[in-house]
């Protein structure tokens, strides 16, 4: 178990929701830090800790973590008493970056492309992510036997990729199938994601009035 | 140490060739399949390893794993002892992960979108990668400390990552800054990568002559 203190750089209206369902599921204590969009990213301070000036971020200790899944499979690897990452020689270990990889990858390519009219098909072999609809057939491909991405073990596989599937039904960039609102559900109803959201509107709500 | 069968589903000219070098820097033995874009990738039996009918992917026992980073990150751990990746509970793995899924992530979006003549910047909230030009400098930054992109270990990250660099330099979509190329140079002296390259070099001409 890691004693470092752990400090996470959000906005409530960003990826960071994701990092903060993470840390509500581990039930570790953390600093929240809150960034607006109109500057408090791109401080020198802050680009010191990320040079793209985006959050999600965390610090452990003197450690920089950013990318959303990279702070999601950290954490669980950190605090891996937690059991939200597979055992590191285990099948499920391959089971689970294969859908880490996929929802950061190929996912958020085509429902980007999707979002902004780009055109995947003109130079399949740059765009390494494939078609929309293979790709969302893959999705639910994957997520049929459920009822977590790795079978009975819920992990920080899900935390990332059911955020992106409940964000794509909400956004209009995944079709609204039955197994993913039913996953997307699933997931809603954990009390560490409500207490995530719940920590967010709070944090925007706060924003907002100053 | 895992005994399983390991097969590499590949092509020689895809992103196979990173998997490709890391089986070779983890010198264990593999069967090689290889699959043409003609219609080899499509048939029912690859698809039923692979839905989107693509390369590379691997299977390990009765494991699948697709997606070339997540399949760098499964047999880094599966075989741990060859040390390709940081320690579970150590501060390294938090950057491993965070350059492995920048390059799958953002590098990947914004090197493609160059590719395509893609707009990153016409809405900025739903395209999370941010900018070309910060993405590039964000990498750049990464690797001004080396040798390695964690440090003084050479790690999976590097595999992906420097096959990200080597390949973004060739096809211009990423430029040709002093980091980059002495990086990718460091890369391709390894005996492995050298192996790698030379037996796709020799399986692309077996295809070719078919």
């Amino acid at each position: 178990m890691q004693t470092f203190p752990l400090t996470f750089y959000t906005n409530p209206e960003s990826r960071g929701c994701i990092v903060r369902r993470m840390l509500e599921e581990l039930a570790v204590p953390y600093e929240t830090v809150a960034l607006d969009y109109a500057g408090q990213m791109k401080t020198a301070e802050y680009l010191a800790i990320n040079p793209l000036g985006k959050v999600p971020a965390i610090t452990h200790g003197k450690l920089v973590v950013t990318e959303t899944a990279a702070i999601c499979a950290y954490l669980a690897d950190a605090f891996i008493d937690k059991r939200l990452a597979p055992a590191l020689s285990s099948a499920q270990r391959g089971i689970y970056y294969r859908w880490l990889f996929f929802a950061a990858g190929p996912l958020e390519m085509v429902t980007t492309a999707k979002a902004c009219g780009w055109n995947l098909n003109e130079n399949p072999q740059m765009v390494g992510s494939g078609s929309y609809e293979d790709t969302v057939d893959a999705l639910e491909q994957a997520l049929a036997d459920g009822p977590y991405i790795c079978g009975e073990q819920f992990t920080a596989a899900d935390v990332y990729v059911g955020s992106h599937v409940s964000w794509g039904i909400q956004f209009k960039t995944l079709p609204e199938r039955s197994i993913f609102k039913d996953y997307a559900d699933r997931l809603a109803k954990r009390p560490a994601f409500q207490r995530a959201d719940q920590l967010d509107a709070e944090l925007k709500a706060k924003m907002a009035a100053k």
